[in-house]
């Protein structure tokens, strides 16, 4: 049996964020009245990185909130269990207990439970002259943990927030035993400068060398604001092969993930049980897993 | 200071080997005095996969050879000492002490010295349906380490054979602590199927997650023999652009790999440094490695 029971309907929604954070859910709430209108057998909703504020390290503090009492995390509740579907909730600052402020990801299941989250472990500190400077770390905090989570009556899927694809052992740890996941999920907003360099190549290595589905959902971009998402939402499968992909602006992505695109790829090469783990470690073996 | 201490200029030689081993030898001599020729301040030569032999499980018993003793090192030995030049050696089946077969790449220092020896460690062992089934595991054995040494001069380098590109532990532990590496070397002979499937984007992957220089040395394309190589011969510099790839026919691809491009990815991107150990083990830290 495939480590993906059925075929996943998704739909990812690239959306820009404003100042105004009601604005900002308001729009979330009519894409995902949208997508459903359009697409009645949906499965899965999942949003963007920081789609309930601006993505500024000064903005950040102002718009965090507690998880799971914060407004938004209730947001996003109310949305899973009114339409009885799976929710990925993007990510949005989170003020957690130690009053640290952390990019967190909180996922749903159709009752509007949480069923996940993941605090974005390595932060975006980048300095390209001539392109990006930003630094998360000055008013963010990393998460010390990997997610890897069960999607009800779906399998395991591992999720990690935009710069976290850069670093192969999240989807490593997701997708190889004991977790056996079907795919990783990352809510990203690249930009224009690394968004062209290595957006689809990331998605793509992260697919091929763990043979499961990609998934990489962006802001939409706008470049009134201070920073300029690449866009490009993506939808890669176990080969690597691009199967969806969105534009630069506001748009809707669906997607079917299917089980036998993970059997066809593991039984044709199959690498997922030719690692030699006698000559280097398995990465998955002694992990920190995130338990909620 | 770079992991790379000065420029490194490099030579591949994308040729395809018939059936005459020593047709094969005399074809990788005109060729080695041609880029010589051509360009006289070359720091290395690269040869791909099989380069004196067919690409063929049932073939590679017939043409395996002891190492050192055997013909091909000693051809690879004098062509190094002779020309003053670094020499990876592709690679070409070795019979081993053991009797068993290995598909073993063998580097040389300008005096003609073994500096390496690197057995295959991922075997070739695929079926796509409709596109290409191989199995070297018929006649070959996989090596049990992976191999990074000293480039003279240079710095260190890590170096797998073709489909332990596959396998993204090799780059790493070549490029993290304590090895430093500068760069991935991979003879390399992908196929009609898989090249155009995986072939750049796994070189281009295992670059940029390390952030060090992935050439790839494959054979050129002979559609009369077995097994059609993909040829595209290729270096990849520490942020994923391609900076010289060979077309299908013999060719020999100059490149040179300037260590002011390392320093700059790792300066603009810094994820060498930003990896979470406390999250994940680090791969590098206990992995079997060649000492020739």
């Amino acid at each position: 049996m495939s480590v993906l029971s059925k075929p996943l309907k998704i739909a990812l929604l690239q959306l820009s964020a404003g100042a105004n954070k009601q604005a900002n859910l308001s729009k979330v709430r009519e894409y995902i009245a949208k997508a459903i209108k359009e697409n009645s057998s949906l499965d899965l909703i999942m949003l963007p990185e920081c789609f309930n504020s601006p993505y500024s390290v000064s903005e950040f503090p102002k718009y965090a909130e507690n998880i799971p009492n914060g407004e938004t995390t209730k947001f996003l509740s109310d949305i899973a269990k009114e339409y009885g579907i799976l929710v990925i909730g993007g990510s949005y600052p989170e003020r957690g207990q130690d009053d640290k402020i952390y990019n967190t990801s909180v996922s749903f299941n159709r009752q509007g439970e949480i069923i996940a989250k993941h605090r974005k472990a390595h932060l975006f500190d980048i300095d390209i002259p001539g392109g990006i400077t930003f630094k998360e770390s000055i008013s963010l905090t990393g998460g010390d943990k990997a997610t890897v989570f069960s999607l009800p009556d779906f399998g395991a899927i591992g999720l990690g927030i935009c710069y976290d694809i850069r670093f192969p052992e999240l989807a490593a740890i997701a997708a190889r035993p004991p977790q056996n996941s079907f795919a990783m999920f990352y809510p990203g907003a690249f930009n224009t400068t690394t968004g062209p360099l290595h957006w689809h190549l990331l998605a793509r290595a992260r697919a091929v060398d763990n043979q499961v589905f990609v998934i990489l959902c962006s802001p939409s971009r706008d470049i009134t604001s201070g920073y300029h998402a690449y866009g490009h939402s993506l939808v890669v499968d176990p080969m690597g092969n691009i199967i969806a992909e969105a534009g630069e602006a506001d748009e809707i992505v669906y997607a079917e993930l299917d089980p036998e695109l993970i059997t066809k790829a593991r039984a044709g090469i199959p690498v997922t049980i030719q690692r030699r783990f006698e000559i280097y470690d398995d990465v998955a073996k002694d992990a920190k897993i995130s338990d909620i």
